[in-house]
């Protein structure tokens, strides 16, 4: 048996990743010290309520509400609050005091990331956010270092487990959105308030943080276009697979040359049509994949558990290994690398494809009409499907907009258009809507990764 | 523009390779300081013949036949000349003048790694080697540092492009073996002798690999079990579809618990049926994806291109990145870790299934006596398929092996065993073939990812 010197770790926050972090560290010790060429003493956790129920069993003399003198005692700091407060002070705290720190909390990285990794590099210190995204899926390090070398093009991401997991039910199962959703609950994938992963608010944390690493530009949370999936129905998820796509929320992080030639980045977060044979279109479940394109590499795919106290855990402590190898060497810390500092571009600026489905009436000149609109706007149509015959619906019918009767004869319109600025897309379904040979639009979604 | 301090960077090969990444380094030089925080310069070229057509436009002068002087002057050598000799001794020398190496070389690592990886740590230099396997994707870097903290269970990787191209056109297009392989070579994913990889040697080298970095032990080229795809039949592969399954050549790295109790690992490269819903199946074409299954993190899949020069010269660049940030930082590089040195376990220790098809007489009391030549060996049962009235083909009718007349009815009994060690599946297929009632074993191939 090596003895090694020990490195002093403290863990802040013992939830479902937290408590298994510490069982993990105190049940395999030896063999992480023997990777980190360091020991990994647990030298406590801070929680604020000490008799709450854990879901690992754990010494009950390790935890302390003092978690500002723990910090003071520690050389790596590990945060698993999660939230912005106390989480963002204690981690300058760390931070400050010379610490490495390692973090989960996306939120943070999120909202304060350029102030924490500016505090880390301050003073040499390293900030380590492996389980930030995409949980037990090793993205980060892959990214920050073996794609170094390489110019990231696109990064597609099924980053968010909750939604996967309601859309692949609406695709497998043909169930409704809030069926799916209400399974989701039951079976503790979605939280109480689902508001976070359907309002697409937690994939758009991870586009800034997934976008600031790729292009080594500050991508600040406000800038990410975000669209949930509450507006995705039963209806749109079946006809999607007809055509071959299937519907994923994806966080999508693109270079991009603005019109004016000008380098740029944009994130977003929308539901869009995958077609099935893309390799992120076999993702299921609650699990997630990031796909992203580079212009050396090619097409990569990272694949797993995107939740989940244990998986998430062993990339804290992947990051917590590393930290101690680091710690034992010594000299600075990997900075956060802003270098390229492109612009970042509004969602106008994207170049993507739509598919849009209207519902028009059945009669002479409609799609010539339709296809006039388009090219108005500069948007070339790639594939029309018309399907005459149908009658209108009582609700679109007597909507009254074009002035139909109801049960007048209606014809279905699904056009898919080549890529164009998503300016002049948005444009386009404006002018659809208020045609008058137009109906109703239908649907709405953009095309990805086709 | 920040002035970066310069690196030294020595390239020893400019094949498909090398050249690529002699061109990226020269093209995108100011971006990879940025990240490098030091500036690459490419200080010269080795190559055998100065005249040789490159597959990029390189300056004339970078290039010289004096690798031994080059190193000298170097700080980090990029070795991509491929084979043992010269590439071991130069990169022993790199190693031992205390520069960093960055290698994309199987052989030499599945041959010589435990001789390369001491001479880097004695003099706290670090050998990279991101490329060597599975190409672009990034797995090395996952497995050495993602997962440190955890606990890998299993390696299943598709890891030779050319035979995955091959089985999946003879799973999608029907095609026979030589059929495929024939495109393969047309197409250039075959070299002219195509043996190192349709024998499974390519595949070994990185089961080696994989399995060494994966359990912490260093697991000789010798102790992987190897069976390339040259046995496998279009009408295997048309009976595993039809089953659920598709054929893969897989390098499978393992951990056991022996019969005795004591701890083990194992590393073997052959043909196998994976069931079609497991995310290898999924991967066509000379794609390649390593399936990782982790103590805590779960299920993980790195899927991406495994070949090509440009490709692979990104996870070069990447670890020319991480190699000169080290350089800057100093101390001592990250030495490969083999501190668990569990017991490399012999291809018998294996526990796997085994899917066992027969030619058997259509008589009364076959199926009793072929269950009861497995129940003896200790293999249980799991499914039988049987299917009478077949006529034998003359071949097997007049192997005479069972007396059978020409045109006698025989049945074909398909049998999936649960799962049961490799030396007793071994045993009961030996047992099957001299077996009175068994006319012939027509298929034997192994489930995995079940």
């Amino acid at each position: 048996m090596i003895e090694y010197r020990n490195v002093r770790v403290a863990l802040l926050g013992a939830g479902s990743v937290g408590s298994q972090v510490a069982r993990l560290l105190l049940e395999h010790g030896d063999e992480l010290a023997g990777r980190a060429t360091a020991g990994l003493e647990l030298v406590g956790i801070a929680v604020r309520d000490l008799d709450a129920k854990r879901d690992a069993d754990l010494p009950r003399e390790l935890f302390t509400t003092d978690a500002h003198s723990l910090i003071l005692g520690a050389d790596i700091v590990v945060e698993l609050i999660g939230g912005l407060e106390p989480a963002r002070t204690l981690v300058l705290e760390a931070l400050g005091s010379g610490a490495d720190v390692i973090t989960g909390n996306k939120a943070l990285l999120a909202n304060h990331g350029p102030e924490l990794f500016a505090a880390a590099e301050q003073v040499g210190a390293q900030l380590y956010y492996e389980a930030a995204v995409a949980g037990a899926i090793p993205i980060i390090r892959p990214l920050r270092e073996s794609l170094a070398g390489d110019r990231v093009k696109r990064v597609m991401g099924i980053v968010n487990g909750t939604t996967n997991f309601i859309l692949d039910r609406m695709d497998t199962l043909g169930e409704s959105l809030e069926d799916a959703l209400a399974t989701a609950t039951e079976l503790g994938y979605a939280e109480a308030d689902p508001t976070a992963d359907i309002e697409g608010y937690d994939a758009a944390q991870k586009a800034t943080i997934l976008a600031s690493l790729a292009f080594h530009t500050t991508v600040p949370l406000v800038a990410v276009h975000r669209e949930g999936i509450t507006q995705v129905t039963r209806e749109q998820v079946v006809a999607a697979r007809k055509a071959g796509y299937v519907v994923k929320l994806l966080a999508i992080c693109e270079r991009l040359v603005d019109t004016d030639g000008t380098d740029g980045v944009s994130a977003r977060v929308h539901p869009a049509l995958v077609p099935l044979g893309h390799p992120l279109a076999a993702v299921h479940g609650a699990k997630n994949a990031v796909f992203v394109e580079a212009e050396a590499a090619g097409d990569l795919m990272f694949y797993g558990a995107g939740a989940g106290g244990v998986e998430t855990a062993s990339a804290v402590l992947g990051d917590l290994v590393s930290a101690a190898r680091r710690h034992v060497i010594g000299g600075p810390g990997l900075a956060e690398s802003t270098h390229a500092n492109l612009r970042v571009l509004p969602m106008g600026s994207v170049t993507t494809s739509y598919q849009i489905t209207l519902d028009v009436a059945d009669q002479p000149g409609v799609l010539a009409t339709v296809a006039g609109l388009l090219a108005q706007h500069g948007v070339s149509v790639e594939t029309v499907e018309q399907t005459s015959g149908v009658v209108s619906s009582g609700v679109t019918a007597s909507s009254g907009v074009t002035g139909q009767g109801a049960g007048e004869a209606t014809a279905t319109l699904v056009i898919g258009t080549h890529p164009a600025r998503e300016s002049a897309l948005a444009a386009t379904v404006e002018a659809l809507t208020t045609a008058a040979v137009v109906n109703s639009v239908t649907s709405v979604l953009r095309v990805e990764g086709a």
